[in-house]
């Protein structure tokens, strides 16, 4: 199955400990899509500006990604700009320029109403019901969301993911949004809201999968270049929900392997700045890394 | 093969969001001994004073643990008080009183001296090494250490370290041993420095294992009751280490099954004060734990 996302289309300028790239291709529905087109055909809804370079709009093409959602207003395309520290941990936002992206309503193609794969990206919850309303038979819907929509649009949220399948979230913000410390509690309450379906982001410790009463932990491969960790969380969602298209089966066993494809592709995506890993991405690397995360985490039965 | 271990034997007093325990059986040999027990035969060496109940040395001979090297000296045994915050990551010291172990000197009685498989738990590096000097036909020596030493003790750490085998080592510390924020690269100096495994200890994020040029994974089993993470680390080497002396085998794939019996032992210790979880803990709960970890990071082969 094809999958519809909805997000940001950005110009990035990121700074890191390892270089700086000045207004490089970014944003979330950018990051899901080129990597979930390694898995299945996304449908992005989106916006830019009259600025945003045609060579951007070309590379998505390539990845054969449909930008028939991707709507062109006037005025300039969304701009961040943030420096990581030494640990890569969190970035610090130097500076955002919403632009287009201020005014952005979700408009669904025809084309697109019938998809029954949904990611919203993070963006305004009550944007991402909007969405919602627009799809005519969705299957499984995920979110993702961020802690100034936990703080400001706290009702809008939760209505929200009263209607969504699965929700993507880091860590800190699982703890914010349940105000529980504990990681299995806080899935649990996130669960009784609404998502049958919970992954807990960890950046370099990996991810958490909550799935009914079943727990999945999936590790960050262990890099010695990391160059730049934008766009991470939203690649390791493509890897995750691109399997999930492909495969079209929601079970548990399934669900791991897309936790781990998640972190395959994550665990590319930091490896250069901006998307410039996927360009030169093959199906094989992402089969043999995916080897590489079996070698990193499993281990004989018990041993006596 | 039995374990040679030398560490401290405390009295703590620890409070947790959750309770808190005055004077519990405390103490790095005590944690580490108590858990390697349900493996092998550990031989203590350490120190307590007058006042050390009798009722705690019943339960350590209970476990079969060997006690001709604890030294029992006028005054008053070590005492340790701290507290955990809410989200139970690190302890703060309220107050320590060194007593007896102050002038500690760990002497090796003559049926200990011939032990192959050695912990050095954490204690000042230049005693460490006086433990080493006294062992006769050492196969396996395993060190920990903190802080403190690193920063105080750097030359005579460094002497040690090349003298043993594997090193077990907080996150915090081995960035701070190394002057490295990358893990692998972290782990690749310390190697450089002597020990050819390195085991990073990742707390609530579990542990990775360097050895030779491959890595190992391991999560912490995600718990919703963590009640006194006190201990966990030397918990952690007492079923890792008890494992390696139980199976005499050093190659990678055995030592990937310690480093998930290591998290076994941790994920027990922490679900209650002191060391009361061991005391009813059996050889079935380990097993169905360890099948627990299996369940929780295994996954298929590669999907397509």
């Amino acid at each position: 199955m094809d999958i519809l996302v909805v997000g940001s289309v950005a110009l990035d300028t990121v700074e890191t400990p390892f270089g700086k790239i000045v207004e490089g291709l970014g944003g979330s529905a950018t990051h899901f899509s080129t990597s979930a087109s390694f898995f299945t055909t996304p449908h992005l809804v989106g916006v830019v500006g009259e600025d945003f370079p045609e060579t951007h709009v070309d590379f998505l093409k390539s990845r054969k990604i449909d930008l028939a959602g991707l709507q062109k207003k006037p005025g300039r395309t969304f701009r961040w700009s943030g420096r990581y520290s030494f640990d890569l941990n969190s970035a610090e936002t130097l500076d955002t320029q919403l632009n287009v992206f201020q005014h952005f309503f979700p408009e669904l193609p025809a084309s697109y109403r019938g998809k029954e794969i949904v990611f919203l990206a993070n963006i305004d919850p009550e944007l991402q019901s909007r969405v919602i309303d627009q799809c005519e038979k969705p299957k499984w819907i995920a979110l993702d969301t961020m802690n100034f929509w936990i703080q400001g649009k706290k009702e809008a949220l939760a209505k929200t993911l009263k209607r969504v399948n699965a929700l993507f979230i880091n860590e800190g913000e699982a703890r914010q949004l349940t105000g529980e410390s504990n990681l299995i509690k806080a899935a649990k309450k996130i669960r009784e809201q609404g998502p049958a379906t919970v992954v807990i982001k960890r950046g370099e410790y990996g991810a958490l999968l909550f799935h009914e009463n079943q727990i999945f932990s999936a590790p960050a491969l262990p890099l010695e270049d990391v160059k730049d960790p934008t766009g991470a969380g939203d690649s390791f969602a493509g890897g995750f929900i691109g399997h999930i298209a492909r495969t079209n089966d929601l079970g548990f066993e399934n669900l791991k392997k897309a936790c781990i494809l998640g972190s395959v592709m994550a665990s590319f995506i930091v490896e250069e700045f901006s998307l410039d890993r996927f360009r030169r991405l093959t199906q094989n690397e992402i089969e043999l890394r995916y080897a590489e995360f079996r070698r990193l985490t499993h281990f004989e039965t018990y041993p006596f």
